[in-house]
């Protein structure tokens, strides 16, 4: 059956980084090929499909081998199965993607894992380019229908940072108030009852994922947590 | 590479058939297993991946040999990799899901093939009525917002009919007049200047699918066609 087929599964992750003057940028982390196809050529993090875990299991497996990051988010993307994708023999890859917290995203040292700009990408191994475009349409697509900003944040989070990131994805300036009714009609989001510390006057309230709320389709096994 | 796993394209079909009644129902075909595993239980069509064709073009080949049908619409559904769905083995399926014309579904008519009301289906092997309530739910899901009704329709058809194959696949009754706005408005199908012929007093006018109008996200090669 299926000879000479490889299975393999690769992750777009995405996160929000500062880049050299301090701005919040959309970012993904590529890994540098240190062999043959396409040697020295940035590819997706990812490797070879396991007998013994569930595709999401190797994903995210694969995420924190190559990285150092676990995910807030992870749903599979798509199959990708061109007959001339690799110059190599065929490989059909499973891609998911991934969203990280900016925090967590300071983590990878490894001198051949690199942080992008996702819309500033160099020529990527094999249809990787194809793939990251792909991952992006999904992501700012999914942003306006689906609460998953705040897989970007920490558990606590305000308005304005919330705001902020649809405005960084979605590559538009949104109006505050606008913002604001949209996200409490939708319910996603809900005040903790604390203010951001400091010694400002009105300090802005903050705000929590209402988990209760699932206004995301991940997949035929959402309920079931990791595929 | 990925050893021990086995890699599968199978594909959810729908098409609008009358049943015994007369009344036009959401329908699937499905294929009784003739070997083990699980032989005996109706399956989705589909076999394994061929590795000089492209997963598209497998599902298609497999659609039509299994079923003599071939698809007015056909998208990637979803990758199903449980390391626990089959009791012979590791297989990764890739599904798709496809809809094809009443008329075309009338061709089948292997022994071992039989079509079934979408929501009244047997006990199916493996994984597959997880696979059909997936497919569903894409379905109604996309029904309302993209424009791929008219695929269980011939070339021109009726806004009546159209307005049918909506009620059918939603399962509820839609006010006609606000049909009508609604499709108008989002100018996927357009008149063809022609009307039902007969001998009536105000013949219904005809309309056609505008493919100028993309509203389908039908993966990331759609505009390269069959991938």
């Amino acid at each position: 059956m299926s000879t000479g087929i490889d299975l393999a599964v690769s992750t777009v992750i995405f996160a929000l980084r500062p880049d050299a003057d301090g701005r919040l940028v959309l970012s993904i982390p590529l890994v540098r090929r240190t062999r043959a196809p396409q040697e020295g050529h940035w590819a997706l993090p990812g490797g070879s499909a396991d007998a013994r875990e569930s595709l999401a299991e190797t994903a995210a497996r694969k995420l924190a081998e190559t990285t150092g990051l676990s995910a807030a988010y992870l749903e599979q993307l798509y199959c990708f199965g061109d007959p001339e994708r690799s110059p190599s023999g065929r490989v059909v890859s499973v891609v998911y993607w991934a969203l990280v917290r900016g925090e967590e995203a300071e983590l990878v040292t490894d001198e051949n894992v690199a942080w992008f700009a996702a819309d500033e990408l160099p020529r990527l191994a094999f249809d990787h380019n194809l793939i990251v475009d792909y991952a992006l349409w999904r992501l700012r697509t999914k942003l306006e229908y689906a609460a998953i900003a705040h897989a970007f944040l920490g558990p606590t989070f305000t308005l304005a940072e919330l705001r902020q990131v649809h405005e960084i994805v979605l590559q538009r300036e949104l109006d505050p108030a606008n913002f604001r009714r949209q996200i409490e009609a939708s319910r996603a989001v809900v005040p903790t009852g604390e203010h951001v510390t400091g010694g400002r006057h009105r300090p802005p309230r903050l705000y929590r994922y209402d988990a209760s709320v699932e206004l995301v389709d991940n997949g035929p096994l959402t309920s079931a947590g990791v595929r």
